[in-house]
């Protein structure tokens, strides 16, 4: 069914193609991580934010170890089709440092400036055993 | 005197991060393109984003043919440091196809629509001669 969307991205040579999760309502821009065909296809069939983990190499269900989920509210693709949108609606937080946003960080007068504190801690994402 | 900031990207093997550039007052997404440390290192320095482009394999002064520049108001890093978030003020469109924003098609049903039309024709974005 959803075919013709998978054949209109185009993967790199590894076949990821970056994927940026924005929250829906807002705007903010909470991450950008990777995502393979299975992956894409994963999302639009199940609506829960799949990506593939290049660390791990393997796919990774937004939120399976720290609950964080991200529901698909619509997938987007670009002009020349080699990257993604993602407008999702973010439960908690996407960083896994316990920040809303991955991009916590700004370049001021020459030096990176922390801007958001975490709202949760790491330790309640990842409960250690 | 950016130094700090630069050392702080981590850029792939062929020495690119992904870099997604968004409307900085209405929070839209207009594009992802790459930046090497010296796009980085440039946008910096004159305030005006110049990314690298993979299909020239040179920098790519946005707007330097059609005059839709994006002005930075602010750079940011993921927590990973390999991805770069750039808050900007778009002059005009920043799609080629005279979009406002290069992620103009959506997945609905299976299929990718267009949601946004051209706001400018490609022609009197890149005049002939």
């Amino acid at each position: 069914m959803t075919a013709s969307v998978l054949d209109q991205i185009r993967f790199d040579s590894a076949g990821l193609a970056p994927a940026v999760a924005q929250q829906h309502d807002t705007g903010e821009l909470l991450m950008l991580a990777w995502m393979n065909r299975t992956a894409v296809e994963e999302t639009l069939a199940t609506g829960r934010v799949c990506y593939f983990s290049r660390s791990r190499n393997s796919l990774w269900r937004k939120g399976e170890s720290s609950g964080q989920v991200q529901r698909l509210i619509e997938l987007r693709l670009d002009c020349d089709g080699d990257a993604l949108l993602l407008l999702v609606d973010q439960h908690g937080v996407a960083c896994h440092t316990g920040r809303r946003s991955c991009f916590f960080r700004a370049a001021r007068d020459g030096e990176l400036v922390e801007i958001a504190a975490p709202v949760v801690s790491p330790e309640a994402l990842y409960p250690a055993g």
